[in-house]
């Protein structure tokens, strides 16, 4: 119920709780302060919604979000194109490529194995990462999804799934460090990511 | 820099960070979620934010939002006209409102005297309150302002500008209780709530 008969402020309200880690009371404030606002600035938001889905695409190649297809990164001549680095979303491209770590190339799973959400090997952009290995003569696979259950798991399927598919083609596979953060205290590193630390600690 | 020439989605992010609370990674994750969802939700974010400051004014008594001049609340015969409530914003109207404890009108001052922001009487809707305490017949001003130094200050400068303006009117001025918040701790509650709260303590 609404006393005051404010309507189209919650209608937005309710639109804006569905964001993710926006709950009812942040959707509220967030509205009235796009009320307080000028609303120009609501129009420009608008507009740029408006616009979102029709400029931005996902790259026939590599899956990731882009505006011109394929996408900068893919198109780069000056990457390492025998590298290619697989990630679980669209946004973790954009995480890899600007701590400038990596000149390879991206593909995009488009989520994880996930038996209990119902999402299987199926769901993902899997066969096209096999045609890709291939196609691009790539050298080396790097796995860079979450360590976590969903993470690991796909991993493993990924691991067993191309070797038997690409039948003798000569590929690496590997996966990120996992281990305790940088500036990290011992004291809250769980059992699992100590057990990592110590199994893959390196020889200074 | 953008190397993959997302510019679209940058310009989403920058303007999704200008909200308050919401920082460069959250506005980040909010508009890659947005182009996850179906576009359907964008469109109808936009023509929501689009339709937002025609639908919603000021109430022209109040000066709190609504659909319809003056708002549902001013205009309800079921309330008490003789109580008039005091606030800074017009969502503090709601948050009021929604807890069921007053049944009187409100009042929205707009703001609190801030002379470090240079907010000053004469921003905030207090010659229009004068009018509105003699014009309705108020006989009880609450004042329901944030127990800061602002909330008070202004509070502090009501009751005097009030005294003074009035003239002799019969008006009689409270403000609401401060003192430890229920369900809270003795252990976290800071000097000056505590020194309150010893103040105003209630005989059983």
């Amino acid at each position: 119920m609404n006393p005051q008969g404010l309507n189209a402020l919650d209608r937005l309200t309710a639109l804006l709780s569905k964001l993710p880690g926006i709950g009812k009371k942040t959707a509220s404030r967030l509205a009235y302060h796009i009320l307080d606002e000028d609303p120009s600035y609501a129009r420009i938001l608008a507009a740029e919604l408006t616009g979102l889905h029709e400029a931005v695409r996902r790259c026939s190649r590599c899956g990731s979000y882009t505006e011109s297809d394929p996408c900068p990164v893919c198109s780069d001549p000056g990457r390492d194109h025998s590298l290619l680095c697989v990630v679980e979303r669209a946004q973790d491209v954009r995480i890899i490529d600007e701590s400038r770590e990596y000149q390879g190339l991206f593909h995009v799973l488009g989520g994880l194995i996930a038996p209990l959400e119902g999402i299987g090997p199926g769901d993902l952009s899997i066969n096209r990462l096999a045609e890709r290995i291939c196609e691009e003569g790539v050298k080396e696979l790097i796995l860079a999804l979450n360590p976590t259950i969903e993470g690991d798991t796909t991993g493993l399927y990924l691991q067993r799934f191309l070797k038997e598919k690409l039948n003798g083609f000569p590929l690496e596979i590997t996966r990120l460090a996992s281990g305790l953060p940088v500036g990290g205290d011992l004291e809250y590193a769980d059992r699992l990511t100590l057990s990592r630390s110590f199994r893959g600690r390196v020889k200074l």
